[in-house]
């Protein structure tokens, strides 16, 4: 029987440590194939390209997995590994390991995340993993075991349609354990760095943090990473809130 | 009493017909400010710009709308109108008229819903309009009555928290009504285009149209679009999980 396909992307680009530490993490368990931006894409959410071409590379072999980039988002990723790249459907799909946070409400901007809903979208099981940080010589090793009991149980399990796994690590420390919760609701404080050019004109630079809305709370993401725990939160695809048919017939006066 | 403000943007880019019309349609209910990507980011979903400054220009105004664009995409629009362009917070926002539909599972990949999304985090009630119809010429006159119900209605009440509208407009006919609706489970047939370049290297092209993976469904925006009408979704920002947390927690042996 052959052994399950595993398609890897992420967003920091198929150079970042991130990736190469998640094969080599999860190689055991499959053959593996990487499919990931040529260049880094934080911040892509689930965008797609529909303006221009895509090009596909492939490269060298790391450590068993075969290796391509292409030159667009990691939806875009997800969606030729699956359509082009890969010889069959992938029985698993993992995203990262991404280089800074997805815990709190990052998990809308997320390209890690895009790519890993894309993959839920398509049917196939899928985790992304993150660390919290942003540094490029990140310290992935507390996260090997975690990643392995994960991986593991979901290429044997499966996980509920439309559904995907958001997982994050905390940094520099001894993880704890793990702990299955919600996202806490957050926002970022967007506060613009702004600039003046040569010519005296201004520009903006994005900066800002994450704010946890609800420090008290005992069953959320980023209560948990404070304390060292690696967090898991299943994250539903869809977005109808079938809930609020009734109360939005109501207030339109329909 | 200060007349409301309204935010408006999109992300077919600032020179399209669509955001003019949404323009005209609601001009009288308050003081219209428009900030909206230079140029068009269809596809961009909740993507923002990390990597790169950003440039506002302040354009002429349109039919006593002020008038800004920015070097960046749909969610970049929001959080620099919020934050930079507006003189308060915005009463409320709207985004589009989208020139194509975003019905079914396009609000996952949707610039114009992305604007939305983000603005429903800050807390501002906001909707997102598109017409079926991606001409650059589209007639947008029949959705003006729905318009200006809804954004009247919408107005008044708000919104619950954590929670934006999605509407959808068939085009070329008369629409026969709205529907307070969820949106259809479907996926896209991502078939690329396969090219050869002049050197004799493959590159894609996304096309791809979207599958209604239930089409007997009497409650979804994708048969109602079908039959004429106009289709109102409420979505949630939240993609919680919560109903999965234990199965998760047995799945994973946790």
């Amino acid at each position: 029987m052959d052994k399950p396909l595993i398609l890897i992307s992420n967003d920091d680009g198929i150079e970042a440590a991130g990736i190469h530490s998640l094969v080599d993490y999860v190689k055991e368990y499959g053959d593996v194939w990487v499919v990931a931006p040529d260049r880094p894409h934080s911040g892509q959410s689930s965008a797609m390209t529909v303006n221009q071409p895509l090009h596909i590379s492939q490269k060298p072999d790391y450590n068993g997995a075969h290796m391509f980039s292409v030159s667009g988002t990691p939806v875009d990723c997800v969606k030729l590994a699956y359509h082009t790249i890969l010889p069959r459907i992938p029985d698993l799909m993992l995203s990262g390991i991404n280089h800074g946070s997805n815990a709190g409400n990052s998990i809308i901007y997320s390209g890690t995340m895009g790519a890993v809903m894309e993959a839920t979208t398509i049917g196939i099981p899928a985790v992304g993993y993150s660390l919290l940080s942003h540094s490029p010589n990140a310290d992935f090793s507390e996260t090997e075991r975690f990643i392995r009991h994960i991986t593991s149980r979901v290429l044997r399990h499966g996980l509920p349609a439309g559904i995907c796994l958001n997982v994050n690590f905390p940094a520099d420390v001894k993880i704890e354990g793990m702990k299955v919760v919600r996202a806490a609701t957050s926002h970022w404080t967007e506060e613009f760095q702004e600039y003046t050019d040569p010519h005296g004109h201004k520009f903006y630079w994005l900066k800002g943090r994450i704010i946890n809305e609800e420090p008290e709370a005992e069953d959320t993401d980023l209560t948990w990473l404070d304390r060292g725990y690696a967090t898991i939160v299943p994250a539903r695809v869809n977005q109808n809130a079938l809930d609020c048919l009734q109360s939005t017939a109501d207030l339109l006066d329909l």
